[in-house]
């Protein structure tokens, strides 16, 4: 098999995984009132590209890996932390969809939460997905195959924190709160300003993912500070190619309005560099990525994964 | 000294520990944006009552005293989540005020949150400040005087759990949810249905206070059983008695629009039962938390703060 046909096999049993974790790890009636459930299942099972688990999983496994431990009790480990990146992400897009933030009606080609729901119930809706994500890391899983319980609560408790940090006023919601500032004031942002805000909202939680689930598995400090570059320039290069794909790309693929960034003033990579200049912006991230890995001689699905998030095209 | 001298005092000590905590475990800036962190501070530092952090810290003291430990080392370990509850309860009214749901434009005697800031930036506040509370916890205490690292640990992580439980889903935000829909579809609500909604929406984090206090500072089974009673004998009184003083207080005291509650045509313990048979509740439940205390020999000010949350007129 192809590198490529290999990761899009690996990338489809994980997801179903995910999906299927995400399903069980979620509350349901009667302890959790139904509309409200509702709403964030609507959310979450919109067909996004996972791909917060998925790194999160594929840091797992590079991370077992290279100490010769078994891929599947890695991403076992790994499973609760992923689900709970997928819930922080769906609630991040759910409120800054919302009329006071992006003022957004379409998002992975649906209506968004609150044209169904209603804006009370779309800003509890991305409150309750917050909070949960937070009680599931503390709860799962209660303990590991081959790990000690009381390694098991450590890990948590640091991954915990290396994910609330990333989505956090100094992570991602400081990052929208600079965003939101910036389209109030109009005031223009150079280079430097644009990788800062994209740092923080987009980038903390992607690095946090590769992070998490490493920690999870078990990594020692160098493989950790490997996948932490990894996750900083993976982070950055998603965020360049998404500037691209607003510009290039046709609203039925992107299942959200394109053009969007331009028509609203935003500032992005294409507007200050260029298409070109972005694109191979985008490839020196990931050439750096890859690099960092092959310091540590850390690999699974993590190069491929590289390769595939400037490859794609939604 | 009177038992209610000596709470005033105890309190006023407590509440300049939770407001110095505070001040110390909230990120600043260059690491969080100034505007975010600004609308943070705005609603944490609004003059408010801090019951739960207050009983997070006396149900701490409790449990220690009830085997002779020192009172100052569980208030250390204790105070992180006291704050930290703080954190969530003040998210929870900023995005409560939020024009989508209650729009409030009154909170303590000053303009809420939005009316300041604007509402994408209140959203995010809440945001910010509900995630934080789940990296403080996680982060803080590092160590405790006289209890091994990994018991921390599994403090921390059970306390998270019980904290993120009780904000969630769930909890506290499926109470919202609760009253959002009702609010929507003019349903009429029984006493029934009044009591499992305000279990939800303030009951669920009051009796997570006691509970995490007790759980970082070491309590047994049996008197976390007794604390949780009393924390939710306490929670029902507390609301009870809100809805006796919206009724009853003047905007002024209250630091909220008065009467707002009969206007919104909300149900209410006055409106069902009328205002004696509300007083006799309220009262009923304190006894009840009280006696669940006696039973196993828990005191300190837990007995003193069940009379002063009915007492109070504000």
């Amino acid at each position: 098999m192809s590198a490529d046909a290999d990761l899009r096999a690996w990338l489809e049993a994980r997801r179903t995984d995910i999906d299927g974790a995400l399903e069980r790890f979620l509350p349901s009636a009667p302890a959790c009132p139904p509309r409200v459930g509702e709403a964030m299942r609507y959310s979450l099972f919109a067909g996004g590209k996972r791909l917060r688990p998925v790194l999160a999983l594929a840091s797992a496994e590079a991370a077992a890996a290279a100490r010769g431990a078994a891929a599947d009790s890695a991403r076992a480990l790994a499973m609760p932390v992923a689900c709970a990146l997928e819930l922080i992400h769906t609630y991040s897009l759910v409120h800054d969809d919302l009329p006071a933030m992006d003022d957004d009606t379409l998002r992975r080609g649906r209506p968004t939460n609150h044209v169904v729901f209603g804006e009370g119930m779309a800003i509890l809706a991305g409150d309750a997905l917050l909070t949960e994500a937070f009680a599931l890391i503390a709860r799962e899983p209660q303990r590991g195959d081959d790990v000690a319980d009381e390694t098991v609560a450590v890990r948590k408790l640091r991954t915990l924190q290396i994910v609330a940090d990333a989505a956090g006023p100094c992570g991602m919601v400081g990052g929208q709160a600079i965003d939101l500032e910036a389209a109030g004031t109009g005031r223009s942002v150079d280079g430097e300003g644009l990788r800062a805000m994209h740092a923080r909202k987009t980038g903390a939680l992607i690095r946090a993912s590769a992070l998490a689930g490493a920690v999870m598995a078990g990594a020692d400090e160098a493989q950790l500070h490997a996948i932490q570059c990894y996750g900083d320039e993976l982070g950055l290069a998603f965020q360049i190619v998404d500037d691209i794909l607003d510009v290039e790309g046709a609203s039925q693929d992107l299942g959200k309005t394109a053009g969007k960034d331009a028509a609203a003033n935003k500032p992005t990579y294409p507007a200050l560099y260029g298409l070109d200049a972005s694109r191979a912006m985008a490839a020196a991230c990931v050439e750096r990525a890859l690099e960092a890995l092959r310091a540590k001689r850390l690999a699974g699905q993590l190069p491929a994964i590289a390769q595939w998030v400037i490859a794609r095209t939604s």
